[in-house]
């Protein structure tokens, strides 16, 4: 059968109005249907063994990552590959970073390219908007210190729904090391946004001041979790472990007040994990292995959820849902 | 003049019955000389200037290397990539794997990803059977520990038979670090199923005890490589000199002693290498640049036996030596 | 509508004549006023959003390189990718190379892949001729040592070209560490060979004897940027101060007396740097943010530079300049 490809004529052009997805702030509750509407029409695309999409041909995403990821990388980067366009991804080590130059300089030079999308990891808050600033890309921020990872909670979110069939009145428990987790802020307020009821569960120490502002509860009994629909483990970063601090004082003993075991959850509980896991750590492996874990689910959301972000920033206006996308037969 | 673009659309599905090329034990002779011709199909094809092929189009091979490798993982990449499949390349260093993430974990998430091929390169022996089994990839070995590296054996065969015109009946002399060698260790189960005869020379120190179960003779005596049609040089890693393991005494004395050099090869044998060379260690430099000696072919060998390896696992049934390939005329 | 894709079907074979761009002395004022030309088309395409052009399908470019370089790397691994080659980077660390294998060992091993380009950065003076001669593709100087960075010289020279519409008779004054600097050499053959006259402007120990050989003249004065048409600011390496050299007494004095200040320009007068700046160094950031700074639009001009020199050397005969090009409909 010979190749059909038709490529989409309806592009706007990079001078077009730029949109940016930096903080789940951004998003109004349609933003967030549209974009699962659109991954949802994605993943049908991929089930048909047609996984190649002519729709971003000629586009340029670059990634930049100031922190390692490969999870997050390789997802936006197959993402962009699976839309036909071309990807180029920097790692920050090795590069004119280590000489010196600033971000902005460094954003001037990508933008120089005229890349399309410009997708950035950084470990400064707000590194994503200086980008969005000095640059005509659109921005989508993969993560920038404590502050947020929007991607993540919409693959979060388009999980839940594809599981449970809604996200609006259900309960979600997230527990752990909520202060420095920019997951936990992300899917935090996507999860109140979408009418979920979050309820955070993890020792004093990791939980911020005042957050009960985002619209959630808190609760410093692991037995809280019981209540939820969905339980939603953190990673407990070992460097928090290593800083001296006095967070927690030990991993054994983190494990043993607030590790999710199976004696904790109760059957018909979901479990997810934004990975990668320290199994026997936060999740005990026989609860990261059940058939109630969501944790591969998640990361193949992550491929059809960034496939749809850069889908959607790169077409506008009413018609941003895809109804009937049109594939090239690759197979 | 129009492109051409015909698409292959009797690929099997994901879900169809998998296969993997994790040892040379896997395979019959049967399927080493339909690779082999497979691979001389592709090189007819690359020596046409028709260098790219649609054949594995919307497929998606992911390269995961936990050592590093520029000579095998650039190989994959480049025969994926000639296959039009789109490739991911990951390395362990600055990945989750450095957050402590198992492997199981790591390959249950680039499982998540749907890809057709993993291939993956891993210190531990049995790294690739894991793989093999918590995805739903076709898994590649591209190096485990000391026990397999079975694309280094295909090409070394197909190298052979394209020099002297069969395998069959030829004497091939393996010479230096066998203990350490995944590369022997694959040879010579590939030469012997292939009905070559097999000796081993070098220390005692560096002889694996009871390799001769493999099927092949050992002799302590460098003159033993005199006799053979092909002498396959092993690389002496340095490494082992460093380890304060009495392996060797020293470096010099290894040259003197087992060192491959013009004086202890005659004319007409071919001479090989898996390099990287170390030049002046465990072979001569005048033996390295002489007519004779096939290590230019053999890097050749590997792209196009890399993409009949990767052809032949997507494909399948009895008529999986491409006896026409579909081209697309690209130059 | 459907995508119409024409593939040149005219390129020469690998094995033609080859071509390298390794020094600016290997070029007329002929062939550079070609390259321009054909960069300037290939700008124009790229503003008419068709980012995208079959011109080297099935084509397979090489990076190697052995120093880091984000911009320069990345500026050849995309114009490659905009003319749909196949594009393979590779980075030295890692590699083969710290195994201990030597630069023609790892050329002669790239060559078996049969790349049609390789582009080469490394510290030795002469590296990309090794590579030219032991392999059979076009070889293209990404920088060695201290000597040459044609492609840097043809960009800056593009960019002066289209900012002020000639090259022919503008004064163009270098300012800063001639001594160590690839860029300053090539810019100075390329500036005089196309009529420019060039004044280097610096401390007396950062300026190599005899420079004036090359057809310019010296000043250690830093006022004598004034009269320049250009002013062209090499980047200060901060390693120079780090070797105990007395190149320079500290970074402050040589900012005291060598940066290049509002004060010290005049309005009109166009600013350049190669990239990446040491703001606050060698150019104060009030000059590198005016509207007469290039420094964008200088890698903005890498981009459609680097297309025309892998266009070129892989096209040839009087025809090279393509005076239309067959496009891909891309978007």
């Amino acid at each position: 059968m010979p190749e059909i490809s038709v490529v989409r004529d309806d592009l706007p052009p990079r001078q077009a109005e730029r949109r940016h997805l930096i903080s789940i702030a951004d998003l109004t509750r349609d933003d967030v249907e549209r974009l699962l509407a659109t991954a949802r029409n994605f993943e049908n695309a991929v089930d048909r063994e047609v996984k190649k999409l002519p729709t971003l041909r000629g586009r340029t995403v670059v990634n930049v990552f100031y922190e390692s990821s490969t999870r997050t990388s390789s997802s936006f980067e197959l993402a962009a590959k699976r839309l036909s366009a071309d990807v180029m991804s920097l790692k920050a080590t090795g590069s004119a970073v280590d000489k010196g130059e600033s971000l902005k300089d460094t954003a001037l030079t990508l933008d120089a390219y005229g890349p399309d999308v410009i997708v950035i990891r950084h470990p400064h808050i707000g590194a994503p908007q200086l980008v969005a600033r000095v640059t005509g890309a659109h921005v989508v921020n993969a993560g920038d210190g404590k502050h947020q990872h929007p991607t993540q909670a919409l693959l979060d979110l388009y999980t839940i729904k594809q599981e449970l069939g809604r996200i609006e009145g259900l309960h979600v428990a997230i527990v752990g090391d909520v202060l420095h987790s920019r997951v936990a802020r992300s899917n935090i307020q996507a999860l109140v946004l979408c009418g979920a009821s979050v309820t955070l569960v993890g020792p004093p120490t990791l939980m911020p001041r005042g957050i009960e502002a985002m619209g959630c509860t808190v609760s410093t009994d692991i037995d809280a979790i019981r209540e939820a629909d969905v339980v939603y483990v953190l990673r407990m970063q070992r460097e928090r472990m290593l800083e001296g601090a006095n967070y927690v004082p030990s991993l054994r003993e983190y494990t043993a007040r607030w590790g999710v075991t199976p004696e904790r959850v109760r059957p018909g509980q979901k479990i997810m994990h934004p990975g990668p896991m320290n199994r026997g750590v936060e999740i005990d492996p026989r609860v990261a292995d059940a058939s109630d874990a969501l944790i591969e689910t998640q990361v193949r959301a992550g491929l059809v959820t960034r496939m749809a972000v850069l889908y959607d920033l790169l077409t506008h206006g009413p018609a941003a849902v895809p109804a009937e996308l049109e594939l090239e037969v690759a197979s």
